[in-house]
């Protein structure tokens, strides 16, 4: 993208090669379109900081400036701050994982840890699997250090680990740098890895000596069904990655990393390259957030607020999508995963959909590879159910000529039926 | 040093090659020694944000809140807020360089600009031509992408532009990705590029299609003599990076690049990559921040801060050190650049002024190559005028004892006059 907008550039030529795969993402791109008023955005995966009191960050950083005195405003530890890897622990601790301060360190955002991760592991043409769809930062950041990214499919039950066997008995012992999943409520999926697929995964990655990477930003907001126990919890070697984001808001940019020592003593160097140190202010503010209760009220009305627009976004879909149309039942998290008749092409309906007051991101962004053509991911986590409703239905009225047509195709026979299907559904 | 504190590491052997060269620093390891109270530290490059009001912080987040709404706790754009890049403008403008808020990014400091710029131009192999010594950071960012850094002596002028010019003769047309500079008050060098010779160096840049990349953190930061206009404002094709570490403060990780606007795409794919975006939160109060003439007060009060201390520094150099010690004379900034007579090694000296009670940088650190292991880096920025006339008088007491066996050595033959003379000294 960065070049499309470019006339002419007299340093062409003189860019690292590792540039050339990476790309920007249509849900960047549509930040323009998605902040007309009266476009619907059921594209970016944004919390609703709206509902983040803003006189509890206002005293969280009073109490940062008068109790941290300058330590919030100098240079810090690349590690980050401890009083903030202790609430982390605690953070980690309510979701069943047994850790100590020195066994995390606190990251920009989760997206920083991708990004460090790969650059501390991927070597160009190292094989990284992921689930596929998967996240569409983890194929930005990964992409820059040129790995082959294999994709994985999933059904309800989260990343088929038939499959994943498959790819991993092809590939043989260490034929991966790392696993990379995200198993509650997966971006952009929707779909939640059951437990008896996660012990058989950490089996797996030990049979076949291949770390696994584990990324939960979604892990506390679940609106339905009761907490299953992160891989971490099952595996002390596993890599596990957090952010506030969620929890407080994505604007402090912080995030966690959770890893084996020798592998954290080599992310810190990476860090250290990167940004010297993260944000001692930041972390100071969300640590003075994070004392008391408070927080805990206002993530216990979100998580009910994003509850409250699955539903209507789940209803919404019932009401007006066809038979022919598919999607995920998410018991958490943000998305919804859209699957369309194999041959219709989500990119190419975009443009259309905003012009109809209605934004998506198109499956294709998911894949490395172009697959997920069918395909769109819905965020229910920004608008209003009523809002929700409204996107959904103009989205359907879009769909439906499209639809209409394919079926018109179909009955004359005139769709190769071998061809593209159900490439990008969870199956 | 990562794997120095590891005993066992299971996943040795699958961290990517760049790893490989990447190192940390004896400034962060010094850290934990530098924190005892009764050591005075003349290592860290360390601000004095004790003498930031912290009421005006607090104030900013507090205006932050009211006024940002929601979006200083939101993602934003990679590029950074459109208010602080137009703040930056006017930063800019008053150091002498023309430019909009679509010519520069914000970064997480200035740091994060240097990895961007090494992971956008360099491949492995690359040259890039920097100055010797040069900051211990860059030496960092740019090894991860493993480059060939050539080091361009200097002199109290700065940059030895005629060994500059050998050089690039030698390498020819594009025979390096950029040229690395910090024109004022070097760090560590503490010297200044004198005008002419800036014009010089673009000329060269330009006869040999090579981007120059301007590091200027401490220009505002100026205690004796004229302001010097920056490279980028005599040439718009500089790339400029710019900091509010030394303006506000390093714990809001907030720093810019001014780019063309090529480069500038291709840096914000890179960021995105990296992060997603910087802190919405931290841009939103630095804006705050920044309204009024509040910062100005800050600003002055600091430099005239720091040059008293720079003084003391140079005063207690005087006092303390014998006339086979030489160093340099910096207008501004923060360091001062010692040199003890070849055959000194500064890093075996470290230990024994730690328990001395005074910390340094040695100068090895600031070359790609281990030399300059006779000189060593003197942070004036954080202590006292007394407590810096005391620590050079403790580390001159070290140094005496070396001094001394040195000029015996000396003045019976046993010292190889040829070999390893003057490595680190600025000629």
């Amino acid at each position: 993208m960065g070049s499309a907008r470019v006339i002419f550039d007299r340093w062409d030529g003189r860019y690292a090669a590792r540039m050339a795969g990476v790309r920007s993402s249509a849900v960047r791109d549509l930040f323009a379109a998605a902040s007309r008023p009266d476009v619907i955005s059921l594209s970016g995966g944004m919390p609703d900081v709206r509902r983040v009191p803003h006189d509890a960050v206002t005293r969280a950083t009073r109490d940062a400036m008068r109790h941290d005195g300058p330590s919030a405003l100098q240079y810090g530890g690349s590690e980050g701050r401890a009083a903030l890897r202790q609430i982390i622990v605690g953070l980690m601790g309510e979701s069943g994982v047994r850790l100590g301060p020195d066994d995390l360190i606190v990251t920009a955002g989760a997206q920083q840890g991708l990004d460090l991760l790969a650059r501390v592991f991927l070597d160009p043409g190292d094989v990284v699997i992921a689930e596929g769809p998967t996240y569409v930062g983890a194929l930005q950041a990964f992409s820059v250090y040129q790995p082959d990214i294999h994709c994985v499919p999933m059904d309800e039950g989260g990343m088929r680990i038939d499959l994943l066997e498959a790819e991993l008995r092809r590939l043989g012992p260490r034929g991966a740098k790392f696993i990379y999943t995200i198993p509650n409520f997966q971006n952009p999926a929707g779909v939640t890895l059951v437990p008896e697929r996660r012990r058989r995964l950490l089996e797996l990655a030990r049979t076949y000596d291949i770390p696994v990477v584990e990324d939960d930003p979604y892990g506390r907001l679940r609106y339905e069904g009761g907490h299953i126990l992160p891989l971490r919890a099952l595996d002390a070697d596993v890599i596990y990655l957090g952010t506030f984001s969620k929890i407080l808001a994505p604007g402090l940019r912080l995030g966690w990393m959770a890893a084996p020592r020798p592998i954290l003593a080599r992310v810190l160097l990476a860090k250290q390259a990167a940004d010297l140190c993260g944000s001692a202010f930041s972390q100071s503010v969300a640590e003075h957030y994070m004392t008391g209760t408070g927080w805990r009220r206002v993530l216990a009305d979100l998580t009910s607020t994003y509850g409250a627009r699955r539903d209507a976004m789940l209803d919404a879909l019932s009401e007006f999508f066809p038979a022919d149309v598919t999607w995920t039942h998410p018991e958490g998290g943000f998305f919804v995963w859209v699957t369309l008749p194999a041959h219709l092409d989500t990119k190419a309906l975009l443009a259309e959909a905003v012009q109809h007051g209605v934004t998506f991101v198109p499956g294709s962004d998911f894949f490395p590879d172009g697959r997920g053509g069918n395909c769109m991911r819905l965020a229910f986590c920004y608008e209003s159910p009523e809002q929700i409703t409204e996107g959904v239905r103009r989205l359907a009225e879009v769909c439906e000529d499209k639809l209409e047509l394919y079926r018109a195709f179909v009955a004359a026979g005139a769709v190769p039926a071998a061809a593209r299907v159900e490439e990008g559904a969870l199956r």
